[in-house]
């Protein structure tokens, strides 16, 4: 795309949502859930044509970057950031700023997570050019995604005055970030308009983000100041391993977005994205049979059985799922753990992991 | 008991309406449903008391044999009757009154389901001895159960005019069989009262039954016949090898007990008796916990989460299942077929057995 733009991938995390598919030892972005590769494979591909996979980075734990980079040979070794531990994804920004700069300070970043779905690459390849342009005048962008319906899964991003139009696209200056809200809220919100789903995909120039970090998370910016010293030396993975432990936490979001000087929006239509938030997100995405079913995996028998997902673990090839006289449940089946819940509930299932946590029933973690 | 008193297990049988836990290798009276002994143990253990084990018998099919001998060894293994290929209860019924007769021509048998739950030992053991007065009479006797709920998963029979009072027990001549009505006939029934649900269990003379076979089923009669003539000679499993598998299928009920010129019912209360004849069964016999589940084998997580009943057969003990606002299912998990199911369908299971048969997926059965 343009030269000094840089794709970075965020492919830290675990997935607690997609329990019991998705384990601390196989976190959802390793999953493949849709086709035959996984979704940061997928997240990879879609960048073909964008960028050149020199530019591309991604941003994992120590734990997982083996695994990664086994599934995208194609991405340089050395584009791979292990983190010590996760810090959330302020500490993951900070870290891939520090080390674009050293490659190029003018260096603009586009941060990607690697377990979204996005269905029209080529209308996501022109958002990317537009986002691209508008950090280019100094903005923090996001990528805004317009409702197609009155989501309480989603935070939004109410938008304020227009920026001008980038590659094709509106940009609005940002009025605010809002939470996840309830369901009279987001009726409301879609009612009004001008609020756009916040995608948690983001464009910056580097030295824009890393002046916001200073100036709002002074305790990131010393702790990324550190490691930035010895960046090219032998003593970078003993800075990491040094102040990565004691950092807090913190989203860009809440860290960094929400008070920020220069946000902007720019809001996409029909670009069939999803974050594979829960189960009940697999409806939007896969095809259903004439009963409105989605079964994967394994061998299925179904009798008056309408709108379920069954879901059979890759591994369990010859497992037998029938399904009778149920409606609108999910059901997925690995071999040490089976969920059996009702969609209207699947956001819930992180209750299950919490609950597994509690309990120290580790091993179906 | 009383000395020319034999009970007759008949332990055949596969068991469709229990699957994925029953199959055809694994037949439902062989599971450990309810306690640390299968079905068929209980059934044996039930006797003691009532017969020594050298007056129990077995009836099954050849392939079960060994298994049942495993078992209940206390049965002497002249006792176990092997079938070349299972033909129904009138041939089990059959086979089982020739085998006696040679033993003790004036036997009566007691013909006992291997699969059953009975709650109240004492007083089965009570109607056993009632049945066996009255069978002396001359009558074949079935044991009735009073109906507490207007079953629709059980035969009826009717009773007639009062026969006496045999062991504290009153007797009736059956008015006629019925067969599994629809729920408004049910409800008429036992309004009407006068009704018994057929449990399967029934007591005779040898004479009076192979009279009643003799003048109903001649084919089976004649075979029945063949067999006899050699019984005490090394042709008998020849001359079963040879006319068993020519036998049409069928039950005892049908092809004798409808037509039958003398048939008594002792109808009993408070037996606490149950054919398990689905996965729902289980809610009348098994204790529930706070929330009304059943939650057996391997590990369980429930989260708003009632009435369900979740079985994970015993081989997987490290399986776990987590039930997340569902209601009203049976969820019941094997190494190779799961079953969900709602609990008002489950009596349907045989459904999918038959749709397993009809696409060939024998490996499932």
């Amino acid at each position: 795309m343009y030269d000094h733009y840089h794709a970075v991938i965020m492919a830290g995390g675990s997935g607690t949502r997609l329990w019991p598919l998705s384990r601390c030892k196989h976190p959802k972005h390793l999953l493949s859930l849709l086709e035959s590769t996984s979704l940061f494979q997928s997240t990879v591909a879609r960048l073909a044509g964008a960028f050149p996979m020199e530019r591309v980075w991604v941003v994992t734990t120590a734990t997982q970057a083996a695994d990664l980079q086994q599934q995208a040979p194609a991405i340089p070794a050395e584009r791979y950031l292990p983190e010590p531990a996760p810090r959330g994804t302020a500490a993951v920004v900070g870290l891939a700023a520090i080390a674009l700069r050293h490659t190029d300070p003018e260096a603009v970043m586009a941060v990607l997570p690697s377990d979204h779905y996005i269905r029209h690459v080529a209308l996501f390849h022109r958002l990317l050019k537009a986002a691209y342009l508008l950090a280019q005048d100094g903005f923090l962008v996001t990528l805004g995604i317009t409702p197609t319906y009155p989501a309480t899964g989603y935070g939004y991003i109410q938008r304020g005055e227009a920026l001008g139009v980038y590659n094709d696209l509106k940009a609005y200056r940002v009025l605010r970030f809002r939470e996840k809200p309830d369901q009279a809220t987001a009726r409301q919100m879609l009612a009004e308009g001008g609020h756009a789903w916040n995608s948690g995909m983001f464009v910056w120039r580097v030295d824009a983000i890393l002046a916001e970090i200073r100036r709002q998370m002074p305790g990131l910016a010393a702790a990324l100041d550190e490691i930035d010293a010895v960046w090219d030396t032998p003593q970078r993975e003993a800075a990491l391993a040094r102040v990565w432990p004691a950092l807090r936490a913190e989203t860009i979001d809440y860290g960094v977005m929400e008070g920020a000087r220069e946000v902007a929006v720019i809001p996409a239509q029909g670009l069939g994205w999803n974050d594979i938030g829960s189960w009940e997100a697999l409806f939007d995405i896969l095809g259903t049979d004439a009963d409105g079913n989605i079964l994967r995996g394994g061998e299925h028998l179904s009798i008056d059985a309408q709108n379920n997902l069954v879901f059979v673990e890759g591994r369990q090839r010859a497992k037998l799922v029938a399904v009778l006289g149920v409606e609108n449940v999910v059901v997925v089946d690995t071999e040490d753990a089976l969920l059996v819940c009702s969609r209207d509930q699947s956001q819930r299932v992180k209750e299950i992991v919490q609950a597994l946590k509690a309990r120290e029933m580790d091993e179906y973690l």
